[in-house]
């Protein structure tokens, strides 16, 4: 593992040349954004920074992560003492670009003032851009996530729907997660009936009655890294479902499957999102599906690259995104079909959803 | 309820003559931190920002929000289509207060741009300040989410902590205030025997056992607002907890007590600090405690004042804050006993938190 560590920073300090304003170059990266941080380095601890140069490795951190900062391999740690800042700071030298998407401008004028002999300059969005990538061992931990998500929801299918709150099953499964050493990567939303219209619906009182579409739409973080998935569930008996809510299934599993055939390294966000977009618009729902087909996932639930009408981002083999076409019907009802799958060379490399996409009776 | 929202921008506008750098005037304050908009206008969305002059009362938000934004009474309402900053840009003139501790400085140097005609300057934290002190309708909100917390105390004395794992009871604990509608205003931490000695310690798969200390911090946000609340309670029959576990909670109730009787608009976070920790000092446990007494409590869970040996914050009347002192015996156990009280003019006005602190069995 710590290989895979050292080869993120190597790949960070080969961009120096370039990591400046208008590709200008710059001596040295400061990381202080934590989830960045994390993916340099493996620390998960509230306070910590590292400056990357061509030969040098500085990771610092204060005095309550002394210990932890021991088991940081391949670089060298600095506690600093007293004012954060200005220890940072005066670590500074040359040229130094820094996250300027992240830092505020009060932290950026501080670090300014306090680091004289160095010159800041804008340069965030670097390390994002390694971590659209997964690697092996992040791709592990990401089917591992998965898994235990999938696991959950064969428990919530035997558990039953019916008659139970959505607000209730949400505690039920947020408290699942915790008991397992994990936590929901996101509130999960378990939206029923009408309540299903709404993309983000928020887990209520209603109680879920037969002859419903129910959404759930949970994933896990564990060990640091997020999963992601929906399915869409009938209730009740197989005749109690109206003719709607069964075409709108079938559709939006047909833009699913669409969408995932459409997933390839060199294909931008936004023609995958059109491929399965346009199965929707076909079956005149175009208007009720109003939100992106998909986006990245890995350290954070919501990262780079993002799927959808607007994005150029071009994918790129051994990236982890989701695929989640939806119909919403205000007032009435909704669907929503989600898979987190690898991006491959050709196509999808590996589908991380494995629960049954066919419509289930819960 | 409008006239309190009407209130808070026109305290904040009162102040427009010093709110730039070194108290010079600005035109306009430019709110962007979407809980201070929350608190100037009750907005909820995850986009919208306010404008405030002298006279004017602008809200900015997009398309997505336009209903919501027509409930929000008293201010004029912009709906910004296309890109989001230069729509924003395009409404400022003059010299423009912004929040610097919390705008990046991307984002400052991308409205800069776009808005030619404005000098935007530094003007940070005035919010911020304004929030220290709550209203009474702010109040009761605090009042029921901490009524609602000490409820769950109840329930979960009834239930029992002897055989359960402490991830078990986070889950529950969890799964019952999103049944109520609310949400965790943080993680819950219960803490049980040797795990009761990190003050932040993350609920486990430890089962709790007879005999023991078990510290449990939870709180709820219900209707935006937060609780916050602490409680050690001891496992198994009344002679099966040894001495030391009995004589620290002794000593950290009575600091408790001493720290809630010093408080009192005027004085300073850290004078009150010292009146409870110099009981926990005198007790031979002064290294034992190393965190502050307590922090405000509002919208957010940790808001200001700060109440600890630095803190130079005077206390006012209204505000809310914490009370928690605390004894951490590494490798052994801990207790932390915690109210959220109003401050008053000559001592605490009113403690929100009911639940005993006499040391209960459970």
């Amino acid at each position: 593992m710590n290989d895979a560590f050292s080869r993120r920073a190597d790949r960070l300090a080969g961009e120096l040349a370039t990591a400046g304003p208008d590709d200008s170059p710059v001596d040295s990266l400061l990381v202080t954004n934590l989830t960045n941080v994390e993916y340099l380095t493996g620390f998960t601890g509230t306070n910590g920074a590292c400056l990357i140069g061509s030969e040098s490795r500085l990771f610092l951190t204060d005095f309550r992560y002394a210990e932890r900062a021991e088991e940081i391999d391949g670089w060298e740690v600095r506690i600093v003492s007293g004012q954060w800042l200005e220890g940072l700071a005066g670590e500074l030298a040359g040229t130094v670009g820094f996250e300027d998407d992240q830092v505020t401008v009060r932290t950026a004028n501080q670090l300014r003032e306090a680091a004289s002999g160095a010159e800041l300059v804008e340069a965030g969005g670097k390390v994002e851009l390694l971590r659209r990538v997964k690697d092996d061992w992040e791709i592990q931990r990401i089917a591992a996530a998965a898994s235990l998500t999938d696991q959950l929801y064969g428990l919530l299918l035997e558990r039953g729907l019916t008659g139970s709150t959505e607000a209730e099953l949400d505690g039920w499964l947020t408290g699942w997660m915790r008991q397992q050493g994990a936590e929901p990567s996101f509130p999960p939303i378990v939206a029923s009936g009408p309540n299903g219209a709404s993309p983000h619906a928020e887990p209520g009182p209603r109680e879920i009655r037969a002859g419903e579409l129910v959404t759930v739409d949970m994933g896990v973080r564990l060990d640091g890294y997020c999963s992601d998935c929906t399915r869409t569930f009938a209730t009740g008996a197989e005749d109690s479902l109206d003719d709607l809510a069964l075409e709108i299934y079938e559709v939006t599993l047909r833009a699913n499957e669409a969408g995932l055939a459409a997933v390839r390294a060199g294909a931008t966000g936004a023609a995958i999102d059109e491929v399965s977009r346009a199965v929707i618009r076909e079956a005149g729902y175009g208007e009720n599906f109003g939100h992106g087909l998909g986006h990245g996932v890995g350290l954070e639930i919501h990262e780079a690259p993002r799927l959808g009408p607007s994005s150029k981002d071009e994918l790129i083999a051994g990236e982890v995104v989701t695929v989640e076409p939806g119909i919403y019907l205000s007032g009435a009802t909704g669907v929503r079909i989600e898979d987190l799958v690898v991006v491959g060379a050709d196509g999808v490399d590996r589908n991380l959803s494995s629960i049954p996409k066919k419509l289930t009776f819960a």
